[in-house]
């Protein structure tokens, strides 16, 4: 039995061109890229060339991009920060954040003495604007808002333009986690009040211990990782140019093929969608009707037999999906987005996402697999 | 002309079966290993796999076993739990570490306010003893020792189990930057008073973006990267799969080899240390005679012509040196570790670094083009 893999908000397959480029330079290069030998300036060559394109990609300069071991690192130094500078006395988020938000704020914030604020999304995960915006009136200038932009359970997306732009009305400041956006969304960051964003690679068929960071203003930013004077001071550690030049490789592809991409994605999603509607099992999508992001489809499905096996028996039926963050499945403790949305909820909620690789078939046999567990 | 690479301790090269073990990985496993699906599953019994060979290759256990980006992120992790735990009141380093070390020390003590005490080695870099011990008598249980196992620069090596038992001997514990030892020498953790250790998969003929920690007593440990539950709490964010496989095959292959490649480094280190003696250009070695690491020879040049631009000069005919450790290169300013054991002096210290993959054809050449260069 093929397996049908339906978790990539998780983790992506790795490309066999992204593997060709990364096999590729381990084998041509040699050096380190702080070495000045002509073994350590193509070593250098290749991640500024990574630098320039990840850049160009973003519309923004290379002094601006920052490499890191994924988005957890990268969203570390800017909640670390904003705490540690003296830049910011209040922060606004959502009780809904990835862990490397949440746990990250919570760690710095309260040793630092940084208000946290906490907005009230809806069961779908949106974001109230006129909550946001009463918040940035009172909590004054200082305040970093940090929010994820696709939502990474939910697939909800953030309507970054205007809350960046909210932000900039108050003199507050937007971080946001684009983890799920990149090589899907042509996120642009020279918008006003958007001040940082994060990306890892295995989120865009890149490898994983690879990401990056995007910040607007460096000057502020304290390195996490103290060492050499590696990217530009901002992190010390050898580079890790081989998964820098296949994260590349991955972001060349998804920009090449993007509309293609989402098209696709739209397709599985709105099919899934539409079967599981008309499977007659009773449901609820947690992923918003508009403004989601196609590559997620969250459903709630109501206390029945076999629910508290969901997961299991679609594996076992060959069907790989998820109960929320893969971030948040190690630990034993319930989803903390699953507890926020629905609260003491005795059914189950499942997350499907899809990649570009996905196939009809596979949404075929999945609604008839979810029809034969539920049903049963 | 075939170039010729001496600056191994800056970093290796991927050995061609590491590179097929990280494709294999790559094509082989889709899930992310914290998702409790088949894929999830098998990229995480590839993890665990990993650290149960590590761990035995270090005669520990798993759970005394992180994986992290590299060997900076490791010292970081180390220093910033020693100065934030209020396990440790005092720590006793030397000015000639790794920036990796000297730089979170200075960061996290003085936030922290943990006494820093210099311990003052001799110029190749060798710590007295005695010196130790008068400083551990004075600063009581509560210290933390952090030294380079094997110096980075002057292949000096510290007497590891007497250093560890002396640290005991006062209730301090040493940290050992092991990060050039690792794949060399057999490390056994379980010594008295050795407390942690860390290592890089690049150091070894393994991918950059990879390392390790081992510490002896996790529960003092604080993480650097908040997040999701990866690393037992650790570490937050995604493990790098393919680099831990890489790694761990890495290792596999130099623990099969030790013996073959000690004996290696030994013969193209003593005959390019006795070949330099008999050219008859003034200098003096910084690796010390005894107790030296050899995959590292550290000479000094005394002022003359070309002098100034030996490191170039040498790359432009073919040959790939440093003047110190490549974290330090991106930097404009002098080597610490120079300024350290030879303060303004004006000719050069050279660091020339192996592999088991060196020729003696490749020492010939090198002598040769020294002698043209600097008697030229």
């Amino acid at each position: 039995m093929e397996r049908i893999y339906l978790d990539h908000a998780a983790t992506t397959t790795v490309l066999p061109e992204v593997i060709e480029t990364m096999m590729n330079t381990c084998k041509q290069v040699s050096g380190n890229p702080s070495s000045i030998h002509r073994e350590g300036v193509l070593a250098r060559t290749i991640i500024e060339e990574s630098r320039k394109y990840l850049s160009e990609t973003l519309k923004t300069s290379t002094s601006q991009i920052f490499f890191t071991s994924g988005a957890t690192e990268s969203n570390n130094l800017v909640i670390q920060s904003a705490a540690s500078s003296g830049e910011f006395k209040q922060i606004i988020t959502s009780p809904i954040e990835h862990p490397s938000i949440h746990n990250s704020i919570q760690y710095y914030c309260s040793k630092q003495n940084v208000q946290v604020h906490y907005l009230n999304p809806n069961k779908n995960g949106v974001i109230d604007l006129n909550e946001l915006e009463d918040m940035l009136k009172s909590c004054g200038k200082e305040t970093m808002v940090s929010l994820l932009h696709s939502h990474n359970e939910l697939g909800t997306i953030l309507p970054l333009k205007e809350c960046a732009n909210l932000c900039a009305r108050y003199g507050a400041k937007l971080h946001a986690d684009t983890v799920q956006s990149i090589g899907l969304f042509d996120i642009d960051v020279t918008i006003d009040g958007l001040h940082s964003i994060a990306g890892s690679a295995h989120k865009f068929n890149g490898p994983k211990g690879i990401g990056f960071l995007y910040l607007k203003d460096p000057t502020h930013a304290n390195p996490i990782l103290h060492g050499g004077s590696q990217e530009r001071n901002m992190r010390g550690g050898t580079e890790n140019i081989m998964g820098i030049s296949g994260m590349i490789k991955a972001l060349e592809l998804s920009q090449a093929d993007r509309q293609k991409r989402l098209d696709k994605l739209f397709f599985l999603h709105n099919k899934l969608r539409s079967g599981i509607m008309s499977l007659d099992i009773p449901h609820e999508f947690n992923t918003p009707k508009e403004n989601f992001l196609p590559k997620i489809l969250n459903v709630y499905f109501e206390e029945r037999k076999n629910i508290e096996w969901l997961i299991l028996n679609l594996d076992i039926e060959g069907i790989a999906v998820s109960g929320g963050s893969a971030c948040s499945s190690g630990s034993e403790k319930p989803s903390r987005i699953n507890e926020y949305i629905r609260p003491n909820s005795k059914g189950k909620s499942i997350r499907f996402s899809f990649s570009h690789l996905n196939t009809e078939e596979e949404i075929d046999r999945t609604l008839m697999v979810l029809s034969k567990i539920l049903k049963d």
